[in-house]
């Protein structure tokens, strides 16, 4: 999916004037752990642009599920911590985007009592 | 998707002579917040077989990316704890599963600072 990685693209670049028309007007960005909700294309662009720390994004797999949706998996850092980040986005007929819900899933140690089969990596 | 729905349906029942077939034998799951690897059939389904507590799982969205890929958004609860899933699942030729990245992002309270466009849902 094309679009997708050159939103990610333009965003890691920081390159607003691309990105913007890649969105609705009416686009709704949620991230579901904080259960927070930016509605807006204005608003979405001022929320990156204001984010703070050093963040890179770099496109790991997308899963392209034709023209309405997609879903990426982003290897990103936040002030040089490693982290995954997962997106589900959505497209409307013109092929903008019209939601983005953002994961940032945590690294941590694993639980006591796996079976042996488990391995590190 | 079809075996993505299947297959979960199969987990959620603990149908597990049911969810065997729709494994490759050398099926590798991954959960990259702990860096841990499961390979092989047997393995994998010993760990679903043997985890603790009591789980349940429901597809909520589902990025259908053809024959050799997909992407699930599961609503899952932990002990009756709410939570959110995603897998990134790849498939052989035959149609049987073959890789499973599973992310399970834990909620947290948003940081201090952000922008008053960010509305709680």
């Amino acid at each position: 999916m094309e679009r997708v990685r050159q939103f990610y693209q333009f965003l890691e670049a920081r390159a607003w004037d691309d990105l913007a028309p890649l969105l609705a007007e009416t686009v709704v960005y949620e991230m579901p752990q904080t259960r927070e909700r930016i509605t807006g294309r204005d608003e979405y662009l001022a929320f990156n642009m204001n984010y703070p720390g050093d963040w890179h994004l770099s496109v790991r797999r997308v899963v392209d599920g034709g023209d309405q949706e997609t879903a990426v998996w982003i290897s990103a850092t936040a002030d040089e911590q490693d982290l995954d980040n997962l997106a589900f986005i959505t497209f409307d007929n013109r092929g903008l985007i019209t939601t983005i819900v953002d994961f940032w899933p945590e690294a941590y140690e694993p639980p006591p009592g796996r079976p042996q089969s488990t391995t590190r990596y």
